[in-house]
């Protein structure tokens, strides 16, 4: 079943773009325009700057299993650095191994994102860090045990200090947060064959990479997978076969959002399989054609698809180097 | 309660000690003749060879959770690199959240040591590999499935006919056996403060650790805690309170081996906490006593302890520098 887009949002952009049609003709300049290579950092709140003792504690914290219920859990545990920091299975398992119903969305690149979670119910990293931490069926730790926990370690008491240091008792839920929101937004992959090639590197991409670029443009995907991060950061309708999750409907209660969820970003998207918010695409030809029936109501021809999977895997960059840290 | 050893090998290695006792008193060489240093790798077996080709695949199949039944746990879960390639919880936590009921040893030197498993029920790391995969409550998945699970992988193929040039079908249990154990073998912590003090560098260690190690001798802790990993290698009785494991009876079924457990490396000791085959112990000092107590019959007095937990820490080597493989 194909749905048309109900967003104003991709409606008007969509609009926009075709009204310029006229000027994709053969210049290069009217497609390259249309995106922008991926900073080498994402926007950074006044309120959470970002220095190297936040990220070296936040790095701690993220590879910290001693902060879940189990004792085995840590961030690192579904936001794998071996599987593209996600997961790669269909919806995330947790504590006991219960199993989520949403699929683990990359930590790369996730500052550049505009609201965090598949439903956008968290505004920023911060918001999103004590998230799974507390979740039953993450991590199933109570904030306050966690923070005890952490304090018994003196080796946390000197990080958070030299972190934090105005604080007077630095290890709180704020600043875990803050800490491990630091962290992340380290996590990026600049200088993909995409990125070099929209800084004039006309020798980066293949030539199905190029025609994809270009496809991508033309049929419209553009309209939402736009900025640094290919996503508009608004919440589109979505009928995906086998779900009933609601998406941000559950966040705001209205109607206008039943079934809606955050454009996913495009960055790497290669490598972080499976797809959707129920993870239940393994393939990502055929999540493109998914994309072009649902989204756009169309369904693309063998040599599109080829073309658009290859100008996929031009935007895997180059994964942050983190060495594991030693924790005590 | 105290127990006296019933251990032939530690009686035996014990009264060798002791009969040489006069040659102790001040002569430094009695003591680091006791010891070796840590060599840069420990034996190699004549069948698995130790190429690069295997070390890179060992590290991706120990860093993979999808040979695990919930896709999840790999053998990084529990010997996890940020927490001394162990996990720092009493008792090893895996599929299902399942609690097992001995202490996760850690991978560290391992290759050093003359059995597997804390009741010496494999001889090898080869033998030891496969064990965690398929253990209902740690990674929970059959062999079968998890080579066909390797199989589904492009690049799963490309390293295992690599590693393993002369096979047909390179994708089987044993060499899945053969390239974990690989990857373990290059897994050793050398230039610890101990050994660069056993290589001529007199301060490389603390007075407090120096007199610890006297002591160390002195007491007779070495006549198990010997050779290049500090263990013997042996089967030694142990009754640990609030322990009910048999250990090594329940490979031989011989009563001389109830209550049984190797030796464990004392390498790393200080970060591989707690201690003991049920973890039950979290500080290093109230180890140390337990053995005194428990294997020589002897309270150590307070300066006693300072010294040998200082001692202990000499011990703690260099950690591998592995970095994350990005898997498929």
């Amino acid at each position: 079943m194909i749905h048309k887009t109900t967003s104003r949002v991709i409606a008007s952009l969509f609009g926009a773009a075709l009204a310029t049609g006229a000027a994709f003709a053969d210049d290069m300049a009217s497609y390259t325009d249309m995106f922008e290579p991926l900073p080498a950092l994402p926007p950074i709140p006044a309120a959470n700057s970002l220095t190297a003792e936040k990220i070296e504690l936040g790095k701690m914290l993220f590879f910290e299993p001693r902060i879940s219920g189990s004792g085995v859990i840590s961030c690192a545990t579904c936001h794998n650095p071996a599987l593209g920091w996600s997961d790669r299975i269909p919806t995330a398992v947790g504590h006991d191994g219960q199993v989520g119903n949403r699929n683990t969305p990359t930590v790369l690149n996730s500052g550049f994102l505009t609201s965090q979670f598949w439903d956008g119910r968290e505004p920023d990293l911060e918001g999103q860090a004590l998230g799974p931490i507390q979740a039953e069926i993450e991590m199933n730790m109570d904030l306050e045990a966690a923070i005890r926990r952490l304090k018994e370690f003196d080796i946390y008491h000197q990080h958070f200090a030299a972190a934090f240091p105005g604080d007077d008792d630095p290890i709180n839920a704020q600043n875990i947060a803050d800490a491990i929101a630091s962290f992340e937004r380290t996590l990026n992959t600049p200088n993909s064959p995409f990125d070099r090639y929209l800084r004039g590197d006309v020798g980066a991409m293949s030539v199905a990479q190029v025609e994809g670029m270009k496809l991508f443009v033309d049929a419209g995907c553009v309209a939402c997978h736009n900025g640094p991060a290919l996503t508009d950061g608004n919440f589109h309708r979505f009928e995906l076969p086998g779900s009933k999750d609601e998406g941000r409907f559950l966040v705001t209660g209205d109607d206008f959002d039943m079934f809606a969820f955050r454009t996913p970003t495009l960055r790497n998207v290669a490598v972080t399989y499976p797809y959707f918010n129920n993870g239940s695409v393994d393939d990502l030809r055929d999540a493109v054609q998914l994309m072009g029936q649902q989204m756009l109501g169309q369904d693309f021809a063998e040599d599109e698809l080829e073309n658009l999977v290859a100008f996929m895997h031009a935007l895997t960059g180059e994964m942050p180097n983190v060495t594991i840290p030693a924790l005590p």
